[in-house]
């Protein structure tokens, strides 16, 4: 890892099952606006929450040496399935490379919003099943901690049904048991931010919703602090790879990033990992 | 293709996206229970409908070779998204082979069931958007055409809510709108018949639901009996092959294929194709 240089010469990789881990792009961009960022949404192999945890091992293993491929320095894991589920494993494959998930800050942030120490977790079937949040939880002390997955909310967000009676519907079924436990609940899933008023409407005003793309923007920030890279004018370029364009991305593009990448391209994992 | 022998001598090679095929392998079973079939499910990539028609031909492209390497004697492709984008492409591509898709046999069951002549089809984003069945609709004549996609049925069918409040709600948002121009609605997706007692509570009885996978059951067996291959006693082998093996693949299996199929083995298509 590069020390002591401008922040325009560092470059954050960053990949997701899809679109929706722009959400953490956007929120990097807040807090590092001078950086590079290289971004890899894996849209032609999305969701990985339903698949098995070997095959979500492989795929972010994948990932994580296109973008290494792409001269990133730090690596970002703005997938809570693929932080839940393939962290451990990343850290040990690409030894020499900070990696960032999205798991630890989002509970970190959780346990310092709780006043009941009651704490419910989100997301989808493989990071559930996982229990990263659980884990986590528990070994800082909170022991009343209710897991729920939500898969339909993915599919919702990308049709954009985020308001209305469907969604309304849908979050009641997942949420009705949990909601009056808790006064904290993680959303463990890039895509959920995008139906917050749904869920803050259907769990009630008591319960704070806490989204870990900022504190896991925040956790980036100090340790580019930590390596003294210096703060300089201008916005650092964004460069998206997709290894799908698929028929609707321009609107999800709109919906999870809010501004226009500064490069898009198509690639092909399985041609650059093969031979 | 083989002719003059017995049944037994004959593997019939089908693929889908992921695990919803299986209906079609089910009605491929009660009608040629001698034949051998070998099933491909990409469940490491699936859903193929929400993605580009470029990306899912490259998919359907690599199932039909994985099944040719397997040496059946014909293809089936039984999925009505890879049926409607890649069809065309496939037979060029694999000329020697007799390739059949899921559309065409849905569309003439459908002419035979209409009485007004004018018929829905519903089916995943990438189906709707080739408008593959609307072409071979007007090609015999019909112009009461009236498609929807209907995105989150897959999703709800594989989550196992296929019938109660929330698929109803879902239901009548995709069709209502068409219900009352329509006296046939062609269920263009293979996972569409586990929701059939919702669809059938929303639309009426007065509109007839078609499940194509039997006109193309038939239209497999009718083939094979053009080439005099010869019905024998017992059953097939059932070989099943999947790019992943999803946490809930057992319940998946019971709901679309309701027997044990001989073996079942993960493979990984990326390897194969590549050097």
């Amino acid at each position: 890892m590069k020390e002591n240089t401008a922040g325009s010469n560092i470059s954050i990789g960053v990949f997701d099952s899809g679109i929706g881990g722009l959400t953490v792009v956007k929120k990097l961009r807040e807090k590092l606006p001078y950086v590079n960022i290289v971004y890899l949404g894996d849209t032609a192999r999305v969701p990985y929450g339903t698949k098995s945890e070997e095959t979500i091992i492989r795929f972010a293993t994948e990932d994580t040496a296109f973008l290494i491929e792409k001269e990133v320095d730090l690596i970002v894991v703005a997938c809570n399935t693929a932080s839940s589920v393939a962290l451990t494993h990343l850290r040990k494959a690409f030894k020499d490379y900070p990696i960032f998930g999205v798991v630890e800050p989002g509970v970190k942030m959780a346990i310092h919003a709780t006043q009941s120490n009651s704490i419910g977790v989100i997301g989808t079937i493989a990071t559930i099943k996982s229990h990263s949040h659980k884990k986590f939880l528990e070994r800082e002390g909170i022991t009343n901690i209710f897991e729920k997955a939500c898969p339909l909310f993915v599919p919702l967000a990308e049709e954009g049904l985020s308001e209305g009676e469907i969604p309304e519907l849908v979050a009641r079924h997942y949420l009705e048991d949990i909601k009056d436990h808790i006064d904290t609940l993680i959303l463990g899933c890039t895509h959920y931010p995008i139906l917050i008023k749904t869920i803050k409407k259907v769990v009630g005003e008591k319960v704070k919703l806490i989204d870990p793309s900022s504190a896991l923007a925040a956790k980036v920030s100090d340790f580019l602090m930590s390596k003294n890279i210096q703060p300089v004018e201008g916005n650092g370029k964004l460069d998206l790879y997709l290894t799908d364009i698929p028929p609707h991305y321009h609107s999800l593009l709109n919906l999870f990033l809010g501004f226009e990448p500064d490069t898009i391209e198509k690639v092909n994992l399985s041609e650059i990992s093969s031979c």
